[in-house]
Parts: structure tokens; C-alpha cells; sequence
């Protein structure tokens, strides 16, 4: 590969702000660092975190301006650096690698990725599709397998079942056996939910946390509830009312002051999942956690067993379409990820 | 066994209030209902749930009056009720079965008890010395072991570490494979949790959090911090700010409003461990968790893995006595449990 640029084109943000402050920059292009990938960016996806990073509400997250944003990317690896054993030149990689302080980000033509945070893009997935799994699926797998452990006949409540987050934690708490419950606001929302697994899907604008504790759990509550809604403080409430004894509650979003009376009561566990946290830290183990993890999402995917939710809208690769792509997510119209790709 | 009295002394209150509250009196023999036994109580100790429900600052909790308090027991099967496999009339036992609303208590010449909740006594232990360990050790093996999942090389820090739960926590994370770090206010209590197994000893009140996290944990934070000490306030933010990314935080009580940042900022996961809640919800599956084990801990005792640590006072079961050793549970000065035996 002698024939890779100099430079390349980015969308990045000289100040924090509205999604308009994207501007297009010529960059240097980044070069492979020991055990680095420079992945060719085919695709990315807009998380919640990239927009609170954006408008300046997590100024320690951020990246120096100007500043490249976006973790999830899907690309092909076009430089190797050394120590890389499990990528080659050409290789259809996936990941989460940055977009945070002191790592690169999504939203330019290449990224440098730490080969331990990549793994092998999923066959029968498009770039754009593959763009949407890594930072939800970890985030949803993190959660759901390896903390709460959820086991067959568990009784799971997702917050958001067709939510970034809450699309895969719905389908990966269906194959851990679980009996699975998912909030939708409108009825599409929850039809979409029980098509990715829910046994149950719940209108909580017309139901209280007490009416479907009742219903679906005997008013004992429910084993495991992953908020992945992310507002982090009246949902983290009812999330502890609506867990049982010795209950796993889960959430991506925790601030603040929290009452954690029901926490003692109920003897429950209590996890925030940030899956930044090895990014932000330049923990290597970390890092390899989520590659390995992504390894098995891309075999469970290609097994039909795990499908991204895309949002019907697509955008593409330049400032105006990077604004659009945050607004969409900033409306709470969409439906599952919002997706970027050069297609 | 023809030859139970029909009645029995114990050492009830008649409402919540100070120490001086027990009075002894006369109340009806508990005989065996279907699944449980009838224990004669030869010992019991008190925990600090004890003095809380005794001074009424748990009224949800505490025994319907005249209230028989206190969980922890040892002694021996009088009486086997129906369905009742695992035990035989004369059989020693120890365990907590009660002592709070709706199960009997252990301050009293017998006590009804859930088979399930129970386990035989370790050979090698007096009375006294069983009816020690069974709460703080259940409460110290479901958060370490159970929740926490302690693994060899794993940094833990135990506040209290000759308090109640606290010996029984170093003791175990240091049968787990843990770098044992106990906090303890006075020379001789660091001396004693270094012969429990603690690693290192440190005095809480001359080293900051963030001295000790730097001298024992390079900076990182513990893996595991276990908050056996209870104010559940302070001590709580301590440990969240004590615990290192990723980490485990346990604690044994948590109330009001706590800022959960850093639980955020670290994906910390949170535990609070209230061994009570199948006593108080009758859930046979939770109590049998606690039988078994109390089974394999009295094999560990009796290979002499684990022992319990007992404050050099000892008490009797009358109404001055119990009363005396809420007083010494009160006071600070005791140093390991507090108990009462008949002997």
C-alpha cells in the first residue's frame, strides 16, 4: 500500500456546539503505531456519547480540536503496524477504537485503531450495517453476559427495546434463554421489539412500573432491568422499583444524586456499563475484551442469530450529511441506528 | 423427645428502645411446622441489625411484640417437622433463621427455624464460637464469592477488617487468591487483621484514600472494596473513590441519596448485600443458599481454613446479660463478635 495519501478529508469540530458546527478539514493522514491498525473508514454510526461529546457535556471525553468524533467504524485495514498478528493489509475489519481523548476518530477517511479493540467484519453485513453493532453490542453483551449473566427463564426488562442499545440487548437476552420485556412508546416501536425477541413488549406512557410488575412477574419484579435509555435519573428510579429481590439492575447513564434506598432493600446489584472506559484509559485487556466479544457477534450475526436495526433515514460522508445524521438522533425520530457511509 | 415444656423462657421487648429494654419472659414452645425445626438455642451473637431493629430504627423489619430478636444461633434439633430430610432430633446446627418479621428469634430457650436455612455446626467450634459466624459469614461469601467473584492476584480492599463481616471477608478474599488491604483505627486491630490474612493493614484515619490507592494500587484503584462497616454514607463514597476501574464495590448498607458518578465514570459494579431478604420474604430458594453455604464453611472451619474472631467478653442469656452485650455492640470497643451462650 505505497499509494495511501498524505493527507485526508475529515468532519470535525474546531469548538463544541449544535450539530452545524462540523466543518471539513484536510488532516494529516494517521501512520500504523506498534500493535495499530489505519483502518479506511467505509462507515460509522452516531451514539448518544458522540453527540454529548459534541455539544461540550462531556469536556474530558473529548479529543483535542480539532476534533475527530465517532468510535463505531467499519473499513478495510490498510496499514499494519508492528506486533499486529491478527489483521493483514485488506483485511473487512469492525470496532469501536475511539472517537474519545487520546484515540482517533470515525468521522474522516482513515482512523488509527488499536488492532486489540477491531475484530473481523461480520460476511453478510454491508459496511453501513456493520457500523451500527460494536459500541451498542458491547455495551448490551457487557451488560446482559457478562455482568447480570442472565440465565434461561430469567426475567429481563429492557428499557428502549428498539434503542441503540436496546435492539441487541433485547435479542441477546432472547438467546441467553431469558423471558424478555421491552418498553416501546408507539405501537411500531413495540411490534419491532417483539420481532427481534420480546416476549412481551410494554407501553409505559399508559402502564406504571407497578401495573407491569404485576402482570408480568406476579409482583415479585424482574430478575434483570438494563436501562439503555440513558437518561439516568427518574429511569434509574423506576428501574430499581421495577427489580426484584437480590435483582441485577443495569444502565448506561448514572449522575448525580440517586436514591439507593431500594438498592439496600432489595439487596440488588447495580452496574453503569461505559464501554469507553478501556479507550479512555489506554487499557490494552480492556481493548481486547471488546475485539474478542466482537469476534463472537460477528459468528452469531452470520448466523443469522444477531441483526442490526438500521434507521430508515442514511447519510453520508461530508459536513452537511454528518449534521443531518446528529439531528436525526438528537429528534428521538428514529428507530434504531443512525448510519453514515461513503455509499 | 416427649419431654419439651410447653413454654420457655426468652428475653423479648415489648417495644423498641435502648438496651434496658429486654425483659425476660414466658412465652409458648415453637413446635415444628411442616419443613422446619425446632432448635434449643445454646448461643447466639449480635449484629448490628440486631441493635437497629431493637432500637426501632427498622420498624419494617423488626418481630411482631413481644418481639424475640436476633438471627445468628447454634444449638440442637429438639424437634423435626414434616418433609424435614437433612436433619435429625439431636443434631447440632447453627445458622440464621430469623429474627425478624414473621420467624422466630434465637433470644429465647428455642427457636423455630427453617431446615433449609440451616446447616450442621462445625465440629471444632463451641456453641458460642458457631453462633459467630453465621450472618457475617453469609453476608461476606455473597459478596466476595458470589457477587464479586474474587480471583487469585484480585487487589481487595475490606473496611472493618475485624469487624463482623469484616474478619470473615479477609479471611475469605484471602482463601480467593486476593491481595488482601484491611482498614483498622488502632495498632492492634491492623495486627489482628494481618493474622487473618490481610496483606496489608491500613489506618484509615493518618492515610487518605487517595494516598493508599497510590501506595497499594499504583494509582489504579482495588479491584473489589467491601464496605463491611456500615455507615453507608461516607464510607460508601470512600469506596466508590477507592475503586479502581471496572471494579467491584460491596457494601452491607446504603441509604439516602448518594452521588453514583463515579459508579458512571468507572462502570463500577455496585452491591449491596442484605443476607435478611429470604428470611424476610420467605423465599426457601434464598434460604437454602444460606444452608448450603453454611455447610461448606463448617467444613473450611473444620479444616481450619476460617475461624471465627470473638470478642473477649462473653455474655449470658438472661435480661442483664443480652442487655450488657447490646451495650458492648454499641459502644465500639468490642473487638470481633459479641456473643451469648447459655455456658
Amino acid at each position: 500500500m505505497t499509494d495511501l495519501p498524505d493527507t485526508m478529508e475529515a468532519q470535525v469540530i474546531e469548538g463544541f456546539g449544535d450539530p452545524d458546527v462540523f466543518e471539513t478539514a484536510e488532516l494529516e493522514r494517521p501512520t500504523a503505531e506498534p500493535n495499530h491498525v489505519v483502518v479506511r473508514v467505509e462507515a460509522t454510526s452516531v451514539n448518544p456519547v458522540d453527540h454529548k461529546i459534541r455539544s461540550g457535556e462531556l469536556p474530558d471525553v473529548a479529543p483535542d480540536f480539532p476534533a475527530v468524533l465517532h468510535g463505531d467504524v467499519a473499513g478495510t485495514v490498510v496499514s499494519v503496524g508492528e506486533g499486529v498478528e491478527e489483521f493483514a493489509v485488506g483485511d473487512e475489519v469492525y470496532g469501536c477504537p475511539g472517537g474519545v481523548a487520546g484515540t482517533g476518530g470515525a468521522l474522516a477517511e482513515y482512523v488509527l485503531a488499536d488492532a486489540a479493540s477491531l475484530a473481523h467484519k461480520p460476511d453478510s453485513l454491508s459496511m453501513r450495517e456493520a457500523a451500527a453493532l460494536p459500541l451498542v453490542t458491547i455495551t448490551a453483551w457487557d451488560g446482559l453476559v457478562t455482568r447480570a449473566d442472565v440465565q434461561p427463564g430469567d426475567s429481563v426488562l429492557v428499557y428502549g427495546g428498539t434503542g441503540g442499545v436496546g435492539h441487541v440487548a433485547v435479542q441477546l437476552a432472547d438467546h441467553r434463554g431469558g423471558v424478555v420485556h421491552a418498553t416501546g412508546s408507539t405501537a411500531e416501536k413495540r411490534d419491532l421489539a417483539r420481532d427481534l425477541g420480546a416476549n412481551h413488549a410494554i407501553d409505559y406512557r399508559t402502564k406504571s412500573v407497578e401495573e407491569y410488575v404485576d402482570e408480568y412477574t406476579d409482583g415479585e419484579g424482574f430478575d434483570v432491568v438494563y436501562d439503555t435509555v440513558g437518561t439516568g435519573g427518574d429511569n434509574l428510579e423506576t428501574a430499581f422499583e421495577a427489580a426484584g429481590l437480590k435483582g441485577h439492575v443495569l444502565s448506561t447513564v448514572a449522575h448525580g444524586e440517586v436514591d439507593v434506598d431500594p438498592v439496600h432493600v432489595k439487596a440488588l446489584s447495580f452496574d453503569v456499563v461505559f464501554m469507553l472506559v478501556p479507550l479512555l484509559h489506554d487499557d490494552r485487556a480492556g481493548r481486547a475484551y471488546h475485539g474478542d466479544l466482537l469476534e463472537r457477534v460477528a459468528t452469531l450475526v452470520d448466523a443469522g442469530e444477531l441483526e442490526p436495526l438500521l434507521d430508515d433515514e442514511e447519510f453520508t460522508f461530508d459536513a452537511e450529511g454528518v449534521a443531518a445524521a446528529h439531528r436525526r438522533l438528537a429528534s428521538g425520530e428514529h428507530v434504531g441506528k443512525v448510519t453514515i457511509s461513503r455509499e
